[in-house]
């Protein structure tokens, strides 16, 4: 059929952001039925399908967009082509109650359809997605406190589907909560096969068209989204990587084609709300791009995001300006950073943000010297940095004859550390809600917490056999009660001080126990102190 | 007699960056002698007095500025009321040859006068302004490197006399080439005594005139400026500081009144090209200031000042945003950051400028914890923050019966660590003139110099006995031959080892000696390493 074009002088379609309106000479029209009223979670998913062209290139022709709207709000979102000549339109409501929307196209077919949708109050295991809250921490968006404890499969989405299951599974067992991977396919060291699905339409390795995006990879991609969401796991999707080379050419597309995926990326993926965006991995080791690409990138994602996801941008050796205002959070590497609790505070006194130390090095044996940290390292990266008021991600490079290296592929997981890093999250967990703040930072006093409520200090290397109770003046007066258990962090033993111990002024800097009573310890390493207020 | 008013609308006029033109009604107008060529060196000073009126408020009233042209540069420069009907404009001119002038004002008197200056080459001691350099480091606008030891006076120029030339005689003696001094006389601990003289007309110490300069005060100040230039010492001029407390309440002016103070502080001192802008010490413990304000000093800063002194701000707990194009280089206090190179390089990476650590706490014997640090820890904090790529200033707090502390009054040293900071000096002046890069950040390796040719390791508190040769591959290949010392920073010994070293590749990221040579050690702390590569 002949689709009707609209002028592109429609000034109401003209207003929404960011849309090129392109002429069309011919494209194929269909129906689809009229929107009915559809109930979604809020925070949930509302998708809308349409029929439109086939003909042309539907990704670079038509431009589709609707307008959601509530009250005094519109949320502009863009719709995306899906393939077979089906245009789908996804929306998360992030308010309860009644919307209306209206589409816009330069295709008459997909232009001006309307419906609505009633966005109901969400399940118990929804608690919207994640936001910065408390300046260097995250919470869901109903309060709840959000820990990341973060880890990495670069290219499990690219394994075969049995690998990708055994990922799921592994995930579903341990206690990661983040996990960041990559939308493109890698080409590196212990990860030389080819993926199961490709981006682009095209042959592989390097013959592609990137005007023309492959839907059944980006709808294998968010599968795999929502899977990890079901399991409280959030998705942190790194946008562009370095470890290409040229192979497929993903790294060297063109400004244009660029934004183009990045556009259909976030018109598919920001609906689901465990997605955070990872402008990329290693940005700074990717050649072919300058630091105004990056700028513009965030920029994109800022504008097209509708919801805010958050942002970040993760570091080979030069880090991104992270006081940029588009940036959420600091995502850095740096595993020298978090072997000193001393260090990794310093990042948050210059970004005043959430610091997410995503790459510490890896527990494992690969001889690269990035790949070869202990177990018992790891643990103490993650304390450390956990009392820094920052966190902390693992990441595994144990060698295996098939390189199914977790790193990248995904699998199972064989170090020690997983299972003390979900002692610490429980320990996080049953902590302040607000986070953990360092008590008296940059005065060699290992203690993060809560002033005059709870301090969690960790010795990491040092074999302690007492610690005299003190307590930094913050918050403390004479004459405030507290309890102090002893914890082994490799261990994983929770042993309680007997007695209580009773604040008595020192000096003009601490507070000491009245009776000026020490804690034993037990003269090893990685030993960390829980004090606790006792309520009078 | 009677000033002839120029109209606002002059349009010449307006030009000028930053001029307000306030309608007058009334004012004397003097002569002064046509002005004649004079000779100035290059990054002199060149000055030239007119008289014009001293009635009503000249700091208020009359708008008094000079534009130097030389070919195609124009240099706007504000002139300054100096009391007694005297105005008078500076000027320090950036390049050799002749320049000329015509002034400009909102009183005819001071309008429209025109001369001309010659500017010759420098002097052999006049190497021009210190700037950025290399990214991370300083030289002076010749080229010759400059590396920064400074030290902190807070309040000596508002001694007695006789306390500030013995503040200078020792300074002339000392290894410091910057001093941190406050514009702002102190009230704080240790420094309760009055000023000499105030910066503003009024009655001490809360009866002023805020809107009327003394100029006698700033006189002064700028010869003790000179004085340290004569010295070859940077003069770090604080503008301002939260050690008044409203005392005298300059630290509580109004917006208007700061801007003005600034603007008149820039026109005579910006000509030294010694100074370097501070623009607070502790900005952050300055309750009465916004964010907002900081900047917009900065901005005036930035655009009164012709030459581009470097700029920069001290914080308390509160780091201000050191990346902001306005500020040319970090000064932090911190002196947990120098503690351990680890540390101190993060800043680097984070700002990308210059970075100096102007608070590490001090050497002496104070109660406060800020002010108790051992002479040993002083020189550590100074070998750490050196092989971090970063600066370390000095400070001494030992207690005195009249309360004279080098800190806040000048006087005396009284420390062990000058004498060991003139070691580290002179080993730094005999390193790489583009500075000191760490060699392999992040990666445990104390180790800072020019990769290939220059390597200076510190081991800090490690009693080490040996140490294997080892060099991080960047630019190092089979066959390169290198004499090592072993220095002791504490008893300022420097030990050549016996041989050559000549190294072969170890693994994919280091190079030892061929024959596996290692280096004997004296088995003590605070024991340095120069390795220097041996000219074929």
């Amino acid at each position: 059929m002949i689709c009707m074009l609209k002028q592109t002088r429609n000034s109401t379609a003209r207003s929404v952001a960011g849309l090129r309106f392109v002429v069309l000479t011919l494209c194929a029209v269909g129906f689809s039925a009229p929107a009915e009223i559809a109930n979604v979670e809020q925070w949930g998913i509302f998708e809308q399908a349409f029929e439109g062209p086939a003909g042309g290139n539907p990704f670079v022709d038509v431009e589709f967009t609707a307008v959601f709207t509530q009250n005094d709000q519109s949320v502009p979102v863009r719709g995306f082509y899906d393939g077979n000549g089906i245009y789908r339109v996804r929306f998360s409501p992030q308010t309860q109650g009644q919307w209306t929307y209206e589409t816009k196209s330069n295709c008459l077919a997909l232009s001006g359809r309307t419906g609505s949708l009633t966005a109901v109050a969400p399940a118990k295991s929804n608690h919207g997605p994640v936001k910065v809250a408390h300046t260097f921490h995250f919470a869901y968006a109903d309060g709840t406190p959000y820990r990341p404890i973060g880890t990495t499969c670069y290219a499990w989405t690219h394994q075969d589907e049995k690998l990708q299951e055994q990922t799921l599974k592994t995930l579903s067992q341990s206690p990661f909560n983040k996990i960041r991977f990559c939308v493109f396919p890698k080409s590196y060291t212990y990860n030389k096969n080819e993926p199961q699905l490709y981006p682009f339409e095209g042959t592989p390795p390097s013959s592609w068209d990137f005007t023309r995006l492959n839907p059944e990879f980006f709808r294998h991609f968010e599968r795999r989204i929502q899977q990890l969401g079901e399991l409280g796991i959030e998705a942190d999707v790194i946008l562009f990587h370095p470890y290409d080379k040229g192979h497929w050419g993903f790294d060297r597309m063109s400004a244009a084609n660029d934004d183009r995926y990045l556009r259909y990326v976030i018109a598919r993926f920001a609906t689901f709300r465990n997605v955070w965006w990872s402008l990329a991995n290693e940005y700074d080791f990717m050649k072919e791009k300058t630091p105004a690409d990056w700028d513009r990138f965030f920029q994109i994602v800022q504008s097209e995001d509708p919801y805010g996801r958050l942002r970040s941008i993760h570091n080979g050796t030069l880090l991104y300006n992270h006081t940029q205002p588009w940036v959420t959070h600091a995502s850095i590497q740096n595993g020298s950073a978090v072997e000193d609790y001393g260090r990794a505070v310093l990042y948050r006194d210059v970004y005043l943000k959430p610091i997410v130390f995503d790459e510490v090095k890896y527990e494992g044996n690969i001889p690269q010297r990035w790949g070869n940290i202990s177990d018992q390292e790891m643990v103490l990266r993650f304390w450390e940095g956990t009392i820094a008021g920052t966190y902390v991600g693992h990441g595994e490079t144990y060698l295996d004859p098939s390189d199914v290296i977790w790193w990248s592929k995904g699998g199972v997981l064989h170090g020690n550390s997983p299972a003390r890093i979900a002692f610490l999250r429980k320990i996080m967990e049953e902590g302040p809600a607000e986070g953990l703040e360092p008590i008296d930072k940059w005065q060699d006093y290992p203690f993060a917490g809560k002033r005059g409520e709870y301090y969690l200090a960790y010795f990491g290397r040092q074999s302690l056999t007492e610690w005299p109770f003190e307590l930094h003046k913050a918050q403390i007066k004479d004459g405030m009660k507290f309890s102090v258990e002893v914890i082994d962090t490799w261990d994983m033993t929770i042993t309680p001080v007997k007695g209580v111990f009773e604040t008595k002024k020192r000096d003009d800097y601490a507070f000491a126990d009245k009776d000026g009573r020490r804690v034993p310890l037990p003269g090893k390493p990685y030993i960390a102190l829980r004090i606790r207020r006792i309520a009078e």
